[in-house]
């Protein structure tokens, strides 16, 4: 039994959908999110400029105490997850190597295609954990460049959305794909409008569920498991609280507790 | 004579456009431009934010020995100018006033829209401006959140774009204006899609030629003119030059010279 908190970050708001499948499996867990809404977006930065605003939350959340970070964002896992775990003392868990075993777990026909942020599909890491997996995989990557912008204000654009999830699906589609990997913690946001446009023989997979059974296993396995009561959550955010509340809405499907305000120099 | 150069700044590539012009209006003059790609976008962000930011890239522009600056960003302009004023020891000279004054010396109804990103709308800066210019006009203002983000991307979906476009115009073509100001130096990259939907009987303002006129005009009255000989242009990026430079060529319609990385800590 272990009360102190786990903490989850990602660029916005886009992690909070891994907060609430946390949330979910884990009831009785303490949450600390932070949303570096001062940098995002992350999946048009360098390599350089991610690690950078990853290390100064990571650091930021070992000081709240918690037993355990969750790297709730595609690219930050893809980009930093190696010096992460080199510099923080605490498990850091990122989302990529759960996300692809789900897919390589739901996969019938072995083609597999992911849609992620252009620095996610540069770093290739869904094709080297698929690979690793098994090296006869056949997988597309398809960059979305576009949908964290227009998650992060609100999908205010539905039918040019739906244009633009067509423009990114064709070479998806064309790929005979039956497993399609929601590579960026942003995307489960508008699962339900691209699991239409894919059609019925394709299943959609988020790393969500896959991360919060890892860190289930793992805190059992640890006997580090918080459920006497209910736990609860801490949002930060390091630009402009208010602003991050109003759209988190959109995301998690209900008002967030008060957001704090934690700017911090990467 | 001054032949020390100009320093340009903007949140990303859009203040390219006002590169493009000053450099034509003045090829004598050495420029210097700063493009924030660490943080941008600066639309979306608070006023203290696009502040500290704004001011750490002056404070490098003055460094280089500039003689003027301009702050080629609305959001940078509206938030951030009398701050850059009292701190920065030359000149410094934002968008929104002389774009402005170009809009009220163009509408001849006295209805004027204003697109502009989140954070220049909720500034209210282009109505105060107009406001002082003639108080009886009727202002208009939209903002146009995901413009940017798609137009750092390279507009790389056209079909989306018009609808969003569509999205945009209404309220403005509700409006009955006949001239709206391009209210972000990103703008002008997609003038000509704008203005098709407007019509021939509306007038489109951006601030690069009313900006570049102010510089002329100061330069002169100074007696600090550089028309010796051609003048150069030196590009700084405070993330990941090689994508910047591949996606300049997008908004100045030619290949820029060699662009440096700058890291700033702001």
């Amino acid at each position: 039994m272990n009360t102190r908190p786990i903490g989850i970050f990602d660029s916005g708001l886009g992690g909070l959908t891994i907060v609430k499948t946390i949330g979910r499996a884990l009831p009785g867990e303490n949450l600390i999110y932070f949303g570096d809404t001062m940098n995002v977006p992350y999946g048009s930065k360098s390599k350089e400029a991610v690690t950078r605003f990853s290390l100064a939350i990571a650091q930021f959340l070992q000081k709240q105490n918690v037993k355990l970070i969750v790297v709730a964002c595609n690219t930050a896992s893809a980009l930093a997850l190696p010096q992460l775990q080199k510099q923080i003392s605490v498990p850091v868990i990122g989302v990529i190597e759960p996300g692809a075993r789900k897919a390589f777990d739901t996969t019938r026909n072995g083609k597999i295609a992911v849609l992620a942020t252009e620095a996610t599909v540069r770093s290739l890491s869904y094709p080297k954990a698929l690979t690793k997996l098994n090296k006869n995989l056949r997988i597309t990557q398809q960059a979305c460049p576009v949908f964290v912008p227009l998650i992060e204000e609100g999908w205010i654009h539905p039918a040019a959305g739906e244009k633009i999830i067509a423009d990114y699906l064709r070479p998806v589609i064309k790929s005979g794909a039956d497993t399609v990997i929601l590579g960026c913690t942003h995307y489960p946001v508008i699962k339900q409008r691209i699991a239409k446009q894919l059609g019925k023989n394709v299943q959609l997979v988020d790393s969500a569920q896959a991360v919060a059974e890892k860190v289930k296993a793992f805190l059992i396995q640890t006997d580090q498991l918080n459920n006497r009561r209910r736990g609860c959550l801490t949002v930060y955010a390091s630009d402009d609280p208010k602003r991050f509340k109003q759209l988190a809405k959109n995301i998690v499907g209900r008002t967030l507790p008060r957001v704090l305000l934690k700017k911090l120099m990467p």
